[in-house]
């Protein structure tokens, strides 16, 4: 077992680990859970707050067990739950991963740190549209992923911004639930698949506004409208709804992973296989960082997957880990 | 939409469903919230007790979330979630599945239901030993899962029977956390790889007893020991132990998935994709009866990833999901 050393540092008790995982969300979090469980000296780094983005929501009810609970409560819970297990945790941005012979060197701003192993649990950002409101009625109406919030506008009359595969997609879902659907696309084509637009062509709640970009998110304590502006007449429009998707894309957290070497998709999310093992020896990643479905059930899978990974390579004899 | 035909079934409201789950463990409850979600009217199908296997769980500490409840607590905490946001649920068996050109039939001893896609996560079993004692100290000494209990085994004396990966894997896992394993095979060799048998023969605390058979386990409140004969000389020891981990193979409930046309692998678990799909069109599989890691949260993973794939198949025109 790894012994620990005292050098003074305020947050974590040890500068050496087992398993430092970057990333404290749903995925890290779980990861930190097998680990501590497996006997493995785990460091936790997280950049800003401890349940990362599920700190953020306000309503979840999808996370099987809670049928409702905010992201910051649950958040808490998950946090309090490693914590209680032995899991140690700081608050700190890692700038640099250096992998060395054996072992891997975690540098922050303030710190340095050593592990046998890496799980890479740094999530994923939603790409904004940058419009005034947008940030204010985060959670009021303005919501990124369909998936987790369309329930709560069953009835309702929603905009939903994009024209790749997923917001046609949830596009269709959403008229499923929703009394009338805006479908707001900067362009006249979409890149989504024809299928699909053909099919969501047919929903006569659906109204497809083209070649039109959002301008501005407005509203009181809520949502109440939102300003389109087409782009070959010029002309603005108010619209009014309860509630706007925003699905232009994701953007993975990946660039600690690539300058350490590991390999990535065409979109940047971070290749792994099923055992969360990523190209580079010793180095594992979870959650939203490895695209597929964003939800916080399947991030702590793939941690809790990431870490018994990780802990049999570090179990193994050092030789046994060489490919 | 479907509309619901009332039919007079006790049970459930109507026969004609969009999806319906074949078991009501973790896979299945999280998929039947992450369908009704979606709008699709689903019906959950389990053979005895919602919850599946977790239900027997003494004491659950890795579903992140809850720091530490029994199996019984979480499977209802589960239940009730699914069935406050629609999801129906029937204790009945599956004796067969059907399909026809655009839906499936499935039939139970009682009844015959309809639905356009089924979720199969009828879970798997664990190869038992078949000696005396084994059931009667279940979650009081006997478990099948050192990933789930090693921990309450800190500092004491274990046995672990089976000779392949699996045991050889939790026998270095065990030997970090208890002071003594006994690792119990009825041969002189083992399937497992090499190089893990090599390690785990390093480790000072773990003694091996080959060419043997665990005849009965004895205890009072809890288990106390075993009776261990070595085939070789026939002769029988009794061996003083405070648990005992039976790690001789999972088998998972798959015949109805065989029935059905679906590919299982070499071990009989039913294979999938990163999306659940089985090889037969509308039908998906999720939870321990996939195979991988055996746990509750990965479980529950699959399950919403299965009912998200369910989803978009049954939405989608009946020509584009020929295949």
């Amino acid at each position: 077992m790894q012994i620990s050393l005292s050098l003074g540092v305020s947050g974590p008790k040890a500068r050496e680990y087992d398993l430092i995982i970057i990333g404290g969300g749903p995925a890290g979090i779980t990861a930190g859970i097998y680990a501590v469980r497996r006997n493995l000296e785990t460091l936790i780094i997280e950049k800003t707050e401890m349940g990362g983005t599920v700190a953020l929501i306000s309503e979840i009810e999808n996370y099987p067990g809670f049928r409702r609970i905010s992201g910051k409560e649950l958040a808490e819970k998950f946090h309090q739950h490693a914590k209680e297990l032995g899991v140690e945790f700081t608050i700190e941005e890692v700038t640099q991963i250096i992998k060395t012979e054996n072992e891997f060197k975690i540098k922050t701003w303030e710190n340095e740190y050593k592990a046998k192993a890496v799980i890479l649990a740094t999530g994923s950002k939603h790409r904004k549209l940058g419009v005034p409101g947008e940030e204010e009625f985060i959670g009021k109406g303005v919501s990124y992923c369909a998936t987790c919030d369309a329930p709560f506008f069953k009835d309702k009359i929603v905009a939903i911004v994009g024209g790749g595969n997923t917001a046609v997609k949830d596009a269709k879902y959403l008229s499923e639930i929703c009394s009338k659907v805006y479908l707001i696309h900067r362009r006249d084509q979409f890149r989504a698949d024809e299928i699909d637009v053909e099919e969501l062509k047919k929903r006569t709640n659906v109204e497809f506004v083209l070649n039109s970009i959002v301008e501005e998110i407005k509203g009181d304590s809520k949502v109440k409208s939102i300003l389109v502006k087409n782009k070959e007449t010029g002309e603005t429009n108010e619209i009014a709804i309860d509630g706007i998707f925003i699905d232009i894309g994701e953007i993975p957290n990946s660039d600690l992973a690539e300058s350490l070497g590991v390999e990535l998709d065409e979109k940047g999310f971070i290749k792994v296989n099923e055992r969360m093992e990523t190209n580079v020896p010793g180095v594992y990643a979870a959650g939203d960082v490895t695209g597929g479905l964003a939800q916080i059930v399947v991030a702590a899978a793939e941690g809790a997957i990431a870490a018994v990974s990780a802990y049999e390579y570090i179990r193994r004899p050092y030789w046994a880990n060489k490919r």
